[in-house]
């Protein structure tokens, strides 16, 4: 039997894959974690690379899914969410997942630039100085913004359980958990003072990583720990 | 007889919202921009604000659609790309359109941060150092990058027409248009040094310019010139 899915992103970092991991995980469905196996990395560059591909990618994360070729991340999840009923059917809360998981990207991109504010080319290192600035905007201005809007919209959504869509989980409340996570690896200090005002964020985060497919893919191997190639990077002095 | 359409977006620049607008000025729908009627701004205001709707947004645009409210540029464009037949049908071009219009999203996204890499809550001027900085890294690594990408996807177009995708127009190309004029505003140099490399691009542009209902638009007052409040900015010191 083939898997139904191969996922092409960079082996040894979660970075944007850990949002198309964990919606694969909960669904429970068989997939290679393409640039994790050996010999890869050439699959993972063709998917990039439009003489090999009629779609290719600007960037990873990318799913192979039979005969499409799909990229950008919450192009995946809109993918995925249709096809493994983590989503609303309807046209209205199909729209509404997706707006809230680019909302999810918005804060994940800003959080990649908290460590390269000037370029993506250059080494952390050679920009520490304007990573602080940018650092220090992100942790007081613009976590807090984007955290007061994720924890009203699980507040205000008339669905119980808890949940960011509706009464039942979707991929957006298995991002906000990757989301909270990251957040709190990269800046333990911050979060750990914002955790008391957004009750609903922490405990979706709680409740999705108990759910089983999840716990079990937080226990394997399969899971990469948190670390400084990724986006979420824990450098002390970007939090003082 | 009531629009079928109102737009929630900043007045006096093209930003985000403009996307949205040539998408609206293609398909020929009526539609109001809200914030620029009189007493606009407490509508758009209410649109981002989870007490008085249910799906508010993080940010504008916001495109009211009879009982649907709709955040985020491109989650705005899929939904009008459906109906007013403005992308591919079938689930792999939808798809493909949806993703080529994340990319263009990430690169609007940069270009917003040449100008502002340290904070969007501070002045431009408090932030030209680093400014000067990200835009030669923009301009020098980035802009090719990006555009190398969407001159690769047109080159590769099985269809004929010079669009991006398939053998019609189609948001993207609405998109890939604003993307070069706006480059082209914010770093006039680069973009006339670039242009012989990017020959599909700038065709693409100049065809969709001469659209009927695009070129009726441009030269109206809905067009709002680009200027110093919006994404792409021209601040000769960035070019340097």
């Amino acid at each position: 039997m083939t898997t139904p899915y191969q996922l092409y992103y960079w082996d040894g970092l979660q970075g944007r894959g850990e949002f198309v991991r964990l919606a694969l995980e909960e669904a429970g469905v068989p997939y290679v974690d393409v640039a994790r196996q050996k010999k890869g990395m050439p699959a993972l560059m063709a998917s990039l690379n439009g003489d090999k591909v009629a779609h290719p990618s600007f960037a990873p994360p990318v799913l192979q899914a039979g005969e499409l070729l799909i990229g950008q991340t919450t192009n995946i999840l809109l993918f995925l969410g249709a096809k493994h009923k983590l989503a609303p059917r309807a046209e209205a809360g199909r729209l509404w997942a997706n707006q809230l998981q680019l909302t999810i990207a918005d804060i994940v991109a800003e959080a990649h630039d908290t460590h390269h504010p000037i370029s993506t080319s250059k080494y952390y290192e050679d920009q520490k100085k304007e990573a602080r600035a940018r650092a220090r905007d992100f942790r007081e201005q613009r976590i807090p913004k984007f955290l007061d809007y994720f924890e009203g919209v699980i507040q205000h959504n008339p669905g119980r359980g808890g949940y960011a869509v509706g009464a039942r989980l979707s991929y957006v409340d298995l991002s906000l958990f990757q989301l909270i996570e990251g957040l709190s690896y990269a800046f333990p200090k911050t979060m750990a003072k914002l955790a008391p005002s957004y009750q609903g964020l922490f405990a979706l985060r709680d409740k999705v990583a108990q759910r089983p497919n999840i716990a079990a893919y937080l226990r394997s191997k399969r899971r990469i720990p948190f670390n400084e190639s990724g986006i979420f990077r824990y450098y002390p002095e970007l939090e003082k």
